[in-house]
């Protein structure tokens, strides 16, 4: 009956629990932006604080970047790692959103209840959930139920620069039996998931430039080269009519998904229709030999993120740029290298650039993908405690989303992950009006206890 | 010797004229942008009191957009009109500028002295040289020397919505023998030019939508089409190897150069690989067929001035954004019609973007090219004047860029224009650190009064 109590307990404070995350999303941590480093800061102790609420010895541990917050709380086996990250996205097109990002509601939609809020779903209200599960264990049973390392980080949407060495520093202190990382989603409403297959990340931020000043365009259009104009060709050319990234090598190291997997997501009914539709589109657009499913969790792809040049003001301005700049990014799978693809997309770059152009890079980073081994017992333990809590069973699934850190806490601690989240698709995470069900972080922390209990029985 | 004590005149109050010049170049009077207009109606102010010094009967008519100034001065024939514009472009990137674009002062240059500053050669420079030709004429005779109308406007850079409404109603009191424009070019520093073709110009502000809201690169990257890639197709696909415009019927409307004027230019002995080198580029990037002053003068051509979607700030943000957007420009010539030039474009757009993709558009806007007859006698005239002050004789020149005002002249009022002056192709003009040559100013204000001269024989 212990179990009931402590679901019993989450069902009772739920309001408190939703205020506790709303204070914490007041909190504009956004991580890739400097001007907002001192709010960072504050989300790094307001998380030390809280789990100083539950018993756990928490300190805020400086990095040249952004605060790890790491806790640890003594007890029986198995001792559990548990990741969750405090920054969020920056804001921006803000004028789209229907509030002030940072002045989270609770807001009634058809749908049902949503916190709406930046880093409701991404990933604070995500982290909260089993912060709040913990919570509800300690105030039924005086206690956390087993030995818990907490490691919640400030960076990951910004590329992570201090996650590897912060982790081989303290190798040791973070070394548990398993890790949980909170930080993917549902299948869908009705079906709780633990992710095992995660794509890489390789972003490229580059400018080339043409011409040494900004040019008019009747002096020199048609005469002078565009940079536009030879970006355009370059960024075009990245994929071929069918979908698929054309540059050399690139599905080198693109495993063959196994036939047992590929049954297995057949059998999930995925519709690429509601999929896209909810999203205003209406056919898909990559690889055309490949299933939309298959497309998003297990194929490389290549995607513009970012494009800038010339004027870009009210008005008219006949200008023929000096430069053009884009960001990009891969999402990488199977064995594929981020610099082994860096360098083929250099290669093209490069060699597309006419006589005379230049090109600088901003950016040096990227991932490779993540596939989790499901042999420790913990993996069926989590999915029984998930199908109790949800309508349907848990599935094993893909992501099409790069989460390295499962990839460093098997690299470099050698620690297994169960990613196991509450997110949904129309979250609308990195986007304007971002917002997580209330069903999600109520479920979500429910499940949490569930999953506790199992692994501790 | 009336013209030699004008002359004298010119050169004895150079340092009071190029004071006067800082005064109208220090008001930033940048038209295209809403911010600045109180500051348009004061260079209009101060254009007006600076025509009555010269006893014209000049005021600043209101407009919906920015105010006109039009002043009258009686005398003996022929009648002229003078046309020229104080507004200016904007600045951006400022960063770019080694000064405040609108606190102008002389520099000293390898090349000689110049007057830096924005608008200092397109147009304020290029319009005061003629009203200082005007002031140092009433001082030496008392009066100016025939009857002249100045039309000087302020729109010229944001695309001139006030200018045909306005010359309608006001065709009558617009209308004289002849027009005089002062917005063009020197053909090189020793050789004067008169400008008798002029490029149309046609522009396109447009923004394609494809989500209906930005979504992350890692849950639809690859299945959902990526604006930004469309785009860049779109505009990749607007030229083909050849540097060649692919939009069906562009060319249609393009006669091929006369063999006389291709004889006169090929004697001009242009020097591309100077022009392209002073501005770091090593080769023509258009037609490759067509001389690159044929290209530049006489040959239609497709520009993207600005582009910009998704994330641009720091850092990274792997998102597929919902939008995408462009400006372009056609420089048209011959008989190439705005309209069909635009419902070109647009259906090719159009007949790009994937389904359920859509496209709203910002502008409407073109004016078709100019090409003049030199049958008036005040033709030559002119050229005989610009070369008894040059080194070299003054040469019949195209003109890459567009100065519609010349076929509104034609147009509205049947009267011809000739296009005379005295910028130079490393002003800068649209870019940062605008100069104007002050022997161009000194020069251009003496080949002003032997124009008169000449005109009023």
């Amino acid at each position: 009956m212990s179990l009931e109590n402590v679901l019993d307990r989450i069902d009772s404070d739920l309001s408190e629990a939703t205020d506790r995350l709303m204070e914490l999303l007041r909190i504009p941590s956004i991580s890739t932006d400097p001007a907002f480093k001192a709010e960072c800061d504050r989300a790094a102790d307001w998380l030390v604080a809280d789990l100083q609420t539950l018993g756990v010895t928490a300190e805020k541990r400086p990095t040249p970047g952004h605060p790890m917050v790491v806790g640890h709380v003594d007890g029986p086996g198995p001792h559990l790692l548990f990741y969750g990250h405090y920054d969020v996205q920056p804001v921006d097109p803000l004028e789209l959103w229907d509030r002030d990002p940072f002045d989270p509601a609770i807001e009634e939609t058809p749908a049902g209840k949503v916190i709406r809020g930046r880093g409701s779903s991404d990933d604070k209200g995500q982290l909260m959930t089993f912060l709040e599960a913990c919570r509800a264990w300690k105030a039924v049973h005086g206690a956390l139920p087993c030995k818990i390392t907490f490691f919640l980080e400030g960076e990951e949407e910004s590329g992570s620069p201090s996650l590897v060495p912060f982790m081989q520093e303290n190798a040791e202190e973070l070394t548990t039996d398993i890790a949980l990382i909170c930080d993917t989603g549902l299948f869908e409403s009705a079906v709780p998931a633990i992710t095992t297959q995660l794509r890489g990340l390789l972003g490229e931020d580059f400018t080339i430039t043409g011409p040494s000043r900004d040019l008019h365009s009747g002096m020199y259009g048609g005469i002078a080269m565009n940079p536009i104009r030879v970006l355009s060709g370059i960024l075009a050319g990245l994929q071929d009519e069918t979908g698929a990234v054309t540059l050399p090598g690139f599905y080198d190291d693109v495993p063959e998904l196994a036939d047992e997997i590929r049954a297995q997501w057949q059998g999930l009914n995925f519709d690429h229709e509601t999929y896209l539709g909810d999203v205003g589109l209406k056919a898909p657009a990559g690889e055309q030999d490949r299933t939309p499913l298959e497309q998003i969790w297990s194929r490389p792809t290549c995607d513009v993120n970012g494009i800038w040049g010339g004027y870009t003001g009210d008005g008219f301005k006949t200008v023929l740029p000096s430069e053009a700049s884009a960001k990009l990014s891969f999402r990488l799978v199977g064995q594929q290298d981020p610099d082994k693809i860096r360098a083929s997309f250099r290669h093209y770059l490069e060699s597309n650039l006419p006589d005379g152009f230049t090109v600088t890079y901003r950016t040096e980073k990227g991932s490779p993908a993540s596939q989790m081994s499901i042999a420790d017992p913990a993996f069926e333990k989590a999915r029984k405690a998930l199908s109790d809590e949800w309508p349907r069973p848990a599935a094993y699934v893909g992501c099409g989303g790069s989460i390295p850190i499962a990839g460093y806490f098997k690299d470099i601690l050698g620690v297994d992950s169960m990613l196991i989240g509450f997110g949904k698709d129309d979250d609308q995470i990195h986007s304007p009006n971002e917002k997580y069900d209330l069903q999600s972080f109520h479920k979500g922390t429910r499940s949490w206890a569930r999953i506790l209990a199992e692994l501790t029985k």
